[in-house]
């Protein structure tokens, strides 16, 4: 059994979508035993028939750290919130992993505070499995998508390593390759930050560095793993996901006005255009997760409905399967 | 008559490329007369049939600058190079603007050293109409699309004042608004130059500052202008473009490949496909331009086709015609 600790109160919608993803997710995976935090008479009615009850446990937490909230402050005021509560059961190895919809940096401050860094840690990272075009190749993992703002060389070097060892474990592959994200592919481009990464991973020899990468080329599937700072990365992201669900959404909108498809030529349409938005919003994938704590803290979209949610757990339950955490303490 | 001087050898395609935009250009602006630099034997049998010759001069250059040469040494070692002669005859008032396919660092150089820097320009950026999804909003000007990398606050604060004044003009909104590129809205997100650059912006009451603004939000026409460093605004500005793209291709691969499709709805959804390719490419806005010269230098891709090449003649003419550039020399 895997054990998920969640916080259920959170995200725009709480426990009426939260609940929803927990249930689809037991349903769909014999194995998961979740632990839910949060108020029990909010949870309980969210539960739906049929749910194994054997593999739900329900806790209940007195308090609620909201998205204004000051993060750091917030993990010490309410302990007894969901989030600090789910947080402790990870670190005291009741559970293997967490999830919440909550307040990003609340979450991230408790994966440090409560569940701990890894040894030699410099400063973590936001990780994510960036969707791609590619067939072979269907994703990238981003570090960093949006937590160390302010990274220095050095601190993309350590990626590039923790990054290899998580790419092995997760992606199946024996020498991923790294890419930095830059505004050309020569060598010489980019600023003072990216020539100095450049630097420092090319000398690196643990590590299969290709150089930089534009963001059009990682799109197409061109690297295993895309190093960048937080802010860049979260740039990046945030244009991307914005483009896939706006350009679609436009799509449909427009491609009918003077009647000419039929219903099921929409209808068809219409499910393309949901797929793709899915697969680019980060739906699929289910959000992202800390690097560089001591286990699996994963992070979804405030906005995250009942289907992102549960694809969140699944993301939880493989980095627990992969044995990638335990990888990274060695 | 508006005169374009252009550099007609550059681009990945050549006077194949850029002699039929040219043409097409002078098709549907009759105020068009175009000033053609590069090798004769080359531009003349592209011209097409029925193209009005007296709006069309042609000048022999015997040189080019490639994207392997140096921008800044080849603009003073290859003087006879049909960039530096049509750069010239824009300096020498004998052209209204200029337009290129070229090497954009070429470009960019020789437009600081030949067409010259307007007065108390601290560093010029590079210019460009983001296409918007909103409809009584489509475009957004968004400052720097690449150049300035390493942008200072102050630099940012005085692309404020120049956006302001070039909206005014080419925008026709009196007091157009603007917001600074960050990961987040609140006014305390961001790194230390977004932060920096907030508090100058604020403080100047001759613009219209609204604070941070994040991608998915800009891309819906939520300000007219946006400013940000070159570096990150080419990452954001190649991450929509890639993912427009990409997304509208592999949704037109995808959807019929069981063929529950008619011919006549798939001739339906790839019109709609390559009309969002083409606006979300910046095939339709033309390319960008350089911000902080005496007058209109026109950059567009290297990959540009003829549609693409013809609407940069387009935007520089009406760089020429809204007297934006002549504002900002006040």
């Amino acid at each position: 059994m895997i054990k998920i600790a969640i916080d259920c109160m959170r995200g725009d919608f709480g426990p009426e979508i939260t609940v929803a993803g927990v249930c689809n997710a037991l349903a769909e995976n014999d194995n998961l035993h979740v632990m839910l935090y949060g108020n029990p008479s909010m949870i309980e009615p969210e539960i739906t028939a049929g749910t194994d009850r054997n593999r739900v446990e329900i806790f209940a937490s007195e308090d609620e750290i909201t998205n204004t909230d000051h993060p750091l402050k917030s993990i010490k005021r309410k302990p007894e919130s969901a989030l600090v509560q789910a947080l402790k059961a990870v670190a005291n190895d009741e559970a293997d992993a967490f999830v919440s919809a909550g307040s990003s940096g609340a979450i991230f401050a408790g994966s440090l505070s409560i569940v701990g860094k890894l040894p030699g840690i410099k400063r973590p990272a936001s990780v994510g499995f960036m969707p791609t075009m590619s067939k072979t190749s269907p994703h990238c993992l981003m570090i960093d998508t949006g937590a160390n703002i302010a990274a220095k060389p050095e601190h993309l070097a350590q990626y590039g390593r923790l990054g290899t060892v998580l790419a092995r474990q997760m992606m199946n592959v024996e020498n991923p390759t790294i890419g930095l994200l830059n505004i050309g592919e020569e060598d010489s481009k980019g600023n003072e930050f990216t020539k100095e990464t450049f630097q420092l991973l090319s000398e690196d020899e643990t590590i299969n560095f290709r150089g930089n990468v534009e963001p059009h080329t990682i799109m197409q599937g061109s690297h295993h793993i895309l190093l960048t700072d937080g802010f860049t990365g979260n740039i990046m992201l945030k244009s991307m996901e914005g483009m896939a669900a706006g350009i679609l959404n436009e799509l449909l909108e427009n491609i009918n006005t003077d009647g000419a498809l039929s219903k099921e030529s929409l209808h068809i349409i219409e499910k393309s255009v949901h797929a793709g938005i899915n697969r680019y919003t980060n739906v699929d994938a289910g959000g992202g997760f800390v690097l560089g704590v001591q286990k699996p803290v994963v992070i979804t979209h405030g906005a995250a409905g009942s289907t992102m949610f549960k694809n969140s757990i699944q993301l939880a339950v493989s980095l627990k399967e992969s044995d990638a955490f335990a990888s990274l303490n060695e």
